[in-house]
């Protein structure tokens, strides 16, 4: 089932140190799920007083794992996560929603917490039962091996069609005092061939309450998570936890609950560090990539109709084939503006690939050299840049190429 | 340039018998735009007294001749048509407008018409100048030779990556007086490699007014080509225009004015059924399309919600590569539903692949066969139905298959 893709050429040439974020342990086991020969299972312990908050998939159809977590997420506690691959429990009906609450059960048994308190993640195939009697056997032994620092040994649990573990970390100070944020993710696509998801869990020992969490959280997304894109496709599971143990007050961070707190302004940079590291990882990891491209937009009326225009760019079949082919298709780019449906003047419009300027004021630039576009096609790593000339509007969005190892990944599978 | 892919394993058994519309007079040349050695430019020479109707490209960045026609069109009068292929004229800037300019002076001379009534379309690169005074030295010889029944000449100039000429014909009766309904069209994507457009025009000898015959065509546009998607690409140049000669006043039929004239029942159908025989076959043109899909959807709270599932489901790359892959992955169809924003209810899903219902009612249809789906998937025309269970909204589009060829004709030309 689980493709046995060559390392993304694009893969992180190594992995971070990773230490411990106080007040979280970590293990993975093998439930059998699906998977032979390989973990799909992972639990993390928190301590008593961890806040969280969360981030869903838009999915009208969402997976009864996301039922579960936006119904918990509201108390802000949390004690334990539990998630599988192999199975995405989505497309399953009341039975989904039975396998929730007894592997729910399960893990606050394993955990000595409540219910309420376990937040769950499934992906996997969707529409299969999920058989959560299998945790049965597997919590207690994960309860009780959990150690601080097996950070890739969960990392890799999580991984459906994903050629990586992608784990990221960063320090922050609180009132003078080093907090750590450290989170992975899993995904290679918005969905992997017959898998659903991109999940991403993030601890921090930081003391800040779950509504200032939050709210950190969904602005931090927006430069991150919700900037990326594989194909385009949204999965009925993308589930991104943030999980604050507060450990760090022992030391002396000040427990902080309002989001506008100034002393939280190092903590907000260095999240943002982590969330974009774990989303670039989750692009650099997409089915058959072989090019990581930043889309640039500049100059738009607003910052949203800046974002929705780099997001045609980025989506656009034919920009991204293009780009696949190494050819500075600049045509292809004024399509995909044009598609937007934002407001864009073609006689203001300029567009680079890399540092050289390919259109300018509506026309071909007369000064545009075609060896050199080329030469920034052929990189690895390829920043595509558009400048509107209306207004102040910017944002940034990356993507991957589009080749045929896509199409054979997602369509050869079961031919 | 022009890629030679051989022909579509979709393309029509053979062509129709296309009699002349009376009143229209057709030519094809070699204009030397771009290719060598076939014809690139078409002209058609329509009767004093043809109104014509149009609809275009919703792009923000519209080619030089898509604002012409957009002006020009207004009068609702037209003598001429003037088409090229190989150049786009699209982000040209003011060179782009000046170009259009001299084509519309050179068409008038040729045709005896004003430049007002002087239509135009261009298909081919985008952001390349194109020299207008090429077709001087064409115009007045395919004036001279033009003639009723050249259809299939003029729709192969104005081929750009198609595999074959589409081409379609059908007729009505208004007020008791057989009419006829003919066009041609051009496309096999949204765009085509470093080519922009889906072009069609149609012609009828019924005496219909412009103003009715806008209505009718706008109408008609929704659920043929509007209903449509080869990559969810929309071109700089979409153009589809609908002349009508009047010639048929002579052999008795009314002149009609308004759009919801009774008398117009027959013809509104053979209009339908022309536009949407000629969006067919640009779906089955679709670049690399080894597969014709149909999405139908039912049950939505509207015809509109329905629509945007449909192209939902229709544009994922997930779902098409799973059709290329002969794989009834119905979880990447339950995925699309639920990426769509439209209302949707898990547990009232019903989806079928072909007649086979693979999911109901939120779940893995109990009586689901494998095999028997997998056969539905193994034939080259796929119906998919979805149905929501939530009202009376419906909705049918079209689309292909998304093939490693898809991604080799788009991005391995120039590399």
């Amino acid at each position: 089932m689980a493709h046995d893709a060559p390392l993304s050429p694009l893969a992180p040439k190594g992995f971070p140190d990773m230490p411990a974020v106080e007040g979280v342990r970590f293990a993975a086991g093998a439930a059998g799920i699906r998977y032979k020969g390989r973990t799909d299972v992972m639990l993390a312990l928190m301590d008593k007083g961890t806040t969280v908050a969360g981030v869903f998939t838009k999915s009208k159809c969402p997976s009864a794992p996301v039922d579960w977590c936006r119904a918990k997420i509201k108390s802000g506690k949390a004690r334990a996560l539990l998630v599988n691959s192999g199975n995405a429990n989505a497309f399953t009906g009341k039975k989904g929603a039975d396998a929730v609450k007894l592997a729910a059960k399960l893990a606050a048994a394993g955990a000595g917490a409540k219910e309420s308190e376990i937040f769950m993640a499934s992906t996997g195939v969707i529409g299969e039962p999920l058989d959560a009697s299998k945790f049965d056997g597997v919590i207690a032994k994960l309860a009780a091996a959990a150690r601080p620092d097996a950070w890739l040994d969960a990392a890799r649990a999580i991984m459906t069609t994903d050629t990586f573990p992608k784990v990221a970390t960063a320090t922050a100070e609180i009132g003078g005092v080093a907090v750590r944020i450290s989170g992975m993710a899993k995904g290679a696509g918005m969905i992997a061939p017959d898998m659903a998801t991109m999940l991403s869990f993030v601890f921090t020992d930081a003391p800040i309450g779950a509504d200032a969490l939050q709210a950190m959280l969904s602005k931090s997304v927006q430069g991150s998570f919700n900037a990326i894109t594989v194909d385009s496709d949204t999965s009925t599971s993308d589930t991104l936890l943030l999980f604050a143990t507060g450990a760090a007050a022992k030391r002396g961070a000040p427990k902080i609950e309002a989001a506008g707190d100034r002393r939280l302004a190092s903590f907000r940079k260095a999240l943002d560090a982590v969330l974009l590291d774990l989303a670039h990882q989750v692009v650099r990891d997409g089915e058959g990539a072989r090019k990581f491209v930043g889309v640039e937009v500049t100059g738009a009326d607003s910052a949203k109709a800046a974002k929705r225009i780099a997001l045609a760019i980025a989506n656009s079949p034919l920009v991204k084939t293009a780009v696949a082919g190494e050819d500075a298709n600049w045509g292809r780019v004024v399509m995909a503006v044009g598609k937007a449906g934002e407001k864009a003047e073609r006689d203001k419009l300029a567009i680079w690939f890399g540092d050289v300027r390919v259109a300018h004021k509506g026309l071909r630039d007369p000064a545009y050299d075609e060896a050199a576009a080329s030469a920034v096609m052929k990189r690895q790593e390829i920043d595509i840049r558009v400048d509107l000339g209306l207004g102040a509007g910017a944002a940034k969005v990356w993507t991957c190429d589009l080749t045929k190892e896509y199409v054979a990944i997602n369509g050869d599978y079961r031919s």
